[in-house]
């Protein structure tokens, strides 16, 4: 491992760091942090607890009695684990089931579809239909088709998704996948698929949110395996009328109930400031949510309990396990709402919901005050190859889209802050000033997403696509952030 | 692609490899191989075949209306190629069909399993069956249960294929999928699961034949997919009672009917005499047969219509495309029975059946006085990255098994016929003098199968598994064989 290497350069760095440190960190703060860091590197807590997470309880879809047994999973766990005070918080969100879902090309010969039905999708008849498929390159492409043109039949929007190391493929392909089968309907059409918002070449269909518009037509809502897409593409290629049957039955459950699970280990001279690390404990049902995001909830349960294993840092450090995020960021709009009175007392805040390759980069939202404590931080996650990335603008993951919402500062001109390379630990370029601003201090840790779409939202999202080297370096990463964080002498204020 | 940088290297030695040829090949013929061997690398003609057979009818169990659709695209094809005779021939075949199946555990939570029936698997009961998993690492330890020990449950045989480059895992692992059921059964178990014999990390289940015995109750028999397996064992290793529900749906229809398709361009000197060449035309019912076998059947196809495009040989070559291959090597049985009075006018047998990765070897199975032919095929099969293996014990592809048998000489001990490594065209060493027999003289052109198993027999066997300059690499590795082989002054023969 490249991460190993570096590490022993950090050993013999060491030394000189903690005397950079000394305003924010104690050299007896910095052992901390390093014996956290090499602790976790060697544990394979997180593995443990992904593996039991995705193996004992498996596909956790919000509402189900999987998800009622996750729920249950996680307080046993924290429990057990040590944690100094476990609870949970009610969450509402609609609720959604699939039953069944099969497709087959009719015509021009018969052959098996690999598709799901994309979340929220409402049911074909009992039968299932059929229809003739028109094919669409882009969602565009879809809109601007003339009115009632796709009567009678199955719009099919070809888009592929890019593959990219952030995952920046995905916005553009999810349009599709958000408002199709609105435009489909809008058309005339009986039923919408599309190409899975994936870049895997395996005939795994990928399923997502969907959304329907007050007003048109509620039609079945489809995803199609990426290599089904082919097939579908080269038969119209071909100049085959293409025929399709298609049947899925799903049920819309209305308003239903999960939990936000949170676990805390207790600040010793601010206890009611904290660092907030988590993941989503919900999955959608195809595959076990290994990566999607068993992950995110195992490595940063485990970091949490490697930090109180050395020491109980100045501030509290708060792992929330949110609810129901793949039916639409429920479990963190409820946290956000119920905690809105307090979120001053947030001093960082990083949700890991990308998987659980390599950290590569860490980014930070946070005012003029606290970088030189974010600088050190970045010192300790150096030799996990993690590099600081200059932006200041992290996003922390979805589900703290409603924190990032609700404590925004006006829209700040992008920041050059100077990037900080791993050899910078010597001392670093000057940074540009920066703001005070009122909003959240959040973070990024951003991780490798190259395949990360390969199995998202699929049936094969499953423990063997996690590699138990990476999530250590995953979990080193988010312990050695949350007990800096944690324990730095200025409390850390976001702008 | 490291076998163009090759062709190169051959192209300068060509002036001298033609001397040395002289006897077998007259320097017009070797140059009329060369331009052979230029044309397969250019065109796309095998992969436009590939993509119009997988996509156009898709799946081909046989006995199906795809199998049909499959045996008349055949006929067309061969005739839209100017093949000068194209003919079908019955063969007879157990029909068998899959309807339905699903899987799902029970205990200790449920969790979709992706599971297939195995060929000729009886259905379970209409609504399906639950039992608790027995997991058993290997038949044997299987064979070794109590009597009765089963009753009531399902057995469950975890065992692992390895992957290796000339698939020498699969034959182990097929022990299981073969007498699985039957071993299962004897104890008393009410169905029977099997790790599927794949190499693959995704979760597609792998089909293929299985099979009972007189006056041992059928039971339904599965496979799972190797995440699946993988799912089954850890909540077995937990320590959990792990209770599965299963309900496959298939139909036994008795004796079926489908053809052997066969083209041929017809020799000019010797009409009668022939270099058998081809693939099998049925695939199992999961892909659309892209690897197995659409790219033998396409790429076969294509070497004779090169060959054509530039001569008649003096002898005959014909593509047979055999049929129910995967049920038990149906067709060839047919074919090899119904010929079974002039199989002595093969003058060179091959089948291509192990997907389209790059040919790597070239093998024979001839006596004595073939063996200068031979070397002067395996040089023009080198600047290919074709490597002579002297085994001489070539066994040509699933569907010649019945060819070996109808006229295999007894047992010869193994023959150390000398490696002729890719520059040996300065002169190979001696080799070792070869008894006559009076056998066929099969050959086979070794394709890379490391992936091979990663796709074989599952959903997950489509076209683009497929490389397309891969693809022509082996047209043009069958091109060179089939025209040598038919164009020699000797007449091969077997050993």
């Amino acid at each position: 491992m490249k991460f190993r290497s570096l590490l022993a350069f950090s050993i013999l760095s060491f030394g000189f760091s903690s005397l950079v440190a000394a305003d924010e960190f104690t050299t007896k703060q910095i052992e901390q942090v390093k014996q956290v860091r090499e602790a976790a590197l060697e544990s394979d807590l997180s593995w443990q607890l992904l593996s039991s997470l995705t193996t004992e309880v498996g596909p956790r879809l919000p509402g189900t009695e999987n998800d009622k047994k996750a729920v249950a999973w996680a307080q046993d766990k924290f429990k057990k684990l040590g944690f100094d005070k476990v609870w949970i918080e009610e969450a509402t969100f609609p609720e959604w089931r699939r039953y069944h879902e099969s497709a087959k090309i009719i015509l021009p010969s018969e052959q098996p579809l690999h598709l799901t039905a994309l979340g929220n999708s409402v049911s074909t008849p009992k039968d299932g239909l059929t229809g003739e498929i028109v094919l669409f390159e882009t969602l565009d492409e879809l809109i601007a088709a003339p009115a009632n043109s796709l009567k009678g039949k199955i719009a099919f929007i070809n888009y592929r998704m890019n593959r990219h190391v952030d995952g920046n493929g995905y916005g553009p392909a999810v349009r599709a996948r958000n408002s199709g089968a609105v435009e489909a309907a809008k058309k005339g059409a009986i039923a919408y698929m599309m190409r899975s918002v994936s870049t895997s070449h395996h005939r795994f269909a990928h399923t997502g949110g969907s959304h329907y518009k007050e007003g048109v037509t509620k039609i079945p809502s489809t995803a199609v395996a990426n290599p089904d897409a082919d097939q579908l593409a080269r038969l119209v290629d071909a100049g085959h009328k293409v025929k399709v049957a298609l049947n899925i039955q799903t049920e819309d459950l209305g308003q239903g109930t999960s939990y936000n699970v949170i676990g805390e280990f207790t600040g010793t001279q601010f206890p009611e400031q904290y660092v907030l690390i988590g993941g989503h404990l919900d999955s959608w049902d195809l595959g076990t949510g290994a990566l999607d995001d068993g992950a995110g909830v195992a490595l940063t349960m485990a970091a949490a309990k490697h930090i109180a294993d050395v020491k109980r840092p100045k501030r509290s450090i708060r792992v929330v396990l949110f609810a129901a995020e793949e039916l639409g960021l429920w479990g963190a709009k409820a946290y956000f709402e119920k905690h809105k009175n307090d979120l001053g007392n947030i001093v960082a805040a990083a949700e890991s919901d990308f998987g659980a390759d390599v950290v590569y980069g860490f980014e930070s939202r946070v005012n003029a005050a606290s970088l030189p404590a974010v600088r050190e931080i970045a010192k300790q996650l150096a030799p996990l190859n993690v590099t600081y990335i200059g932006k200041n603008s992290a996003n922390g993951g979805p589900d703290l889209i409603p924190l990032k919402n609700a404590t925004s500062a006006p829209q700040l001109a992008p920041l050059n802050v100077t990037y900080i390379g791993k050899n910078s630990a010597n001392g670093g370029p000057d940074l540009i000033p920066l703001k005070n601003a009122t909003s959240a201090p959040i973070f990024a840790l951003h991780q490798d997403g190259t395949d990360y779409f390969d199995y998202h939202h699929t049936a094969d999202d499953t423990l063997d696509k996690v590699d138990p080297a990476k999530l250590k370096q995953n979990t080193a990463a988010y312990a050695v952030f949350a007990l800096m964080a944690a324990d730095a002498k200025t409390k850390l204020s976001g702008k």
